[in-house]
């Protein structure tokens, strides 16, 4: 399946070549916030949610892999638009070995007008996310299902994102955290991109369903595995500086289920290589590590049951095996 | 035209009823934070978006009035959009004689995390803002056109809001200034919205130009009022406090003719009301008022000249005139 991310890049550049002229054409001002929104968006590489959408399209028995190659970009320009917006909220300098999109701006601008400048930017960034597929070629039934599609994968993503936000703040149990990452991550992530791509190819609601249950566990698996990696990761693999998570105060599975004093009380606060080694050790004596592994082992094997008892054309399902396989052995 | 207003606030409370129990079934967080979408929504009363949208699809001979009115909701959504973020950028407490949203997150929230979690709902309106369109009735053809411009007007009207931000804190000529407004004001608030409901009637690009020029017109008098009600106007029928425009260091035609020491250092400061009793003697007796007023009257007659000379039902043209007279006398 990874052949087609070569495609998806060149797609993502021919996209930013014409969206810079367009840019242009308003201010100069405009033109450099595009190359910045062009450069984070470039220097994301996995592409998993194009690669999914182009999946889901082949799964349903999807032919116009022209087509589906050009609109794949959709799912990453609306990643864009929530990392921008994510970045902000969690005043992050660095996401994909470089800097974010409000950090780009302060080259220039206020603190404050930066974060202002990077929200517009953000914005359009999700109005970008729409053209695409707008602008395909497939038919307007089709389209109109999918943008019903897109608009409520981002909705579902910015209610899990607003949960996020107010979780840091509040008491949050194990059920609240899983409801967040059903929506941000899963249904986005994992279910969302293949439903995209499935709807395109004019499928029915059962491969739609199969999906969607595929996604959740998978999702869940993903998100685990992320939290995982924000911890005993590597940074340049990762993107971002190790520890992120716990200076953002995110309560991961991995942090309430080993349940300690130390890391509640570093939870929103920058941690030094010593106290992350410190909090890397509770997570390994506490059995929390152990427990997250195994339940992502549990996660992704759920996953491939769905996929086993479901029909699916049979390079496809083998895909989508291999794709599991991936997520688990996956280090970045 | 104004007796659909009360259909209007009809759909748009129907609405909301729906997404708060959407909103329910995630968190209680999440409720009462569509609660404060809501109320701010609903104490924007004048729906000019809705009301030019339906107009243009009567006048382009759309005949579903029901299903129109269903969907003119959306502008007002998108508005509600670009309101939020716009009130985090100025940092504006009070619009609409209410709490802007992120001050409302303010009774629970830290300043931060209150911008943060607007933000989000800022977003989250967005994609309603889509929904009303793509749940319509009308055929999927027209829907896909519709959604376009749609996300064009959204697109076009945040990069003029990124450029209305740069030029706060730049050198700003009126012809930048001109620019801004036809973006952020004209198409957004006037031609779009007339578009929009032309489309939905299945219009010809002939109907949709004359549409183009006429809110080119009358979107610049619109602007160029409101500037002036910003400064010379009542308190309690804009809504918010008068002056704010010095405040946010706005640099607006009628303080750009005015070309005053005394005006341009007081920009992005907080006015008392005798510096903004000072700030009206200079644009009165600078000319620069009565420059802005006459150039609102050519305007407005450029755009009766628009819809005159091109051909369009009798009822819709008068109408239409109707609304270039209101333009002219609105106190808000």
């Amino acid at each position: 399946m990874f052949k087609d991310i070569k495609e998806i890049e060149n797609n993502l550049k021919l996209f930013f070549r014409i969206k810079k002229k367009e840019a242009k054409s308003f201010s100069n001002d405009i033109f450099k916030a595009i190359s910045y929104l062009e450069d984070f968006t470039m220097r994301g590489g996995k592409r998993i949610r194009a690669l999914l959408m182009i999946l889901g399209y082949q799964a349903a028995g999807g032919k116009d892999l022209n087509s589906i190659l050009k609109v794949s970009i959709c799912p990453e320009l609306v990643h864009s638009f929530l990392l921008i917006h994510d970045d902000i909220i969690d005043d992050d300098d660095i996401r994909r070995n470089g800097y974010t999109v409000h950090k780009s701006f302060q080259k220039k601008y206020s603190v404050k007008s930066s974060s202002d400048l990077a929200m517009i930017t953000g914005d359009i960034c999700l109005c970008y996310g729409l053209e695409p597929l707008i602008d395909s070629n497939f038919n307007s039934s089709f389209k109109i299902k999918a943008i019903n599609k897109l608009g409520k994968i981002i909705k579902n993503t910015c209610y899990g994102e607003f949960m996020d936000v107010v979780s840091v703040k509040n008491n949050t149990s194990i059920k609240d955290i899983q409801k967040v990452h059903e929506y941000k991550t899963a249904k986005y992530t994992i279910s969302g991109p293949l439903q995209l791509g499935a709807i395109l190819a004019g499928s029915n609601d059962k491969i739609l369903n199969v999906f969607d249950k595929f996604g959740l566990y998978l999702g869940l698996a993903f998100q685990l595995k992320d939290d995982i990696l924000g911890i005993f990761g590597n940074q340049e693999k990762l993107g971002k500086p190790i520890g992120s998570d716990i200076r953002e105060g995110k309560k991961t599975l991995l942090v309430l289920k080993a349940n300690s004093k130390y890391i509640n009380r570093r939870l929103g606060k920058k941690v030094s290589l010593q106290e992350l080694n410190k909090i890397r050790k509770i997570l390994i004596q506490s059995g929390s590590l152990e427990y997250s592994e195994k339940l992502i082992k549990k996660l992704i094997n759920k996953a491939r049951k769905v996929l086993a008892d479901n029909k699916i054309p049979k390079k496809e399902k083998q895909i989508l095996f291999e794709f599991c396989d991936y997520l688990n052995k996956r280090e970045l």
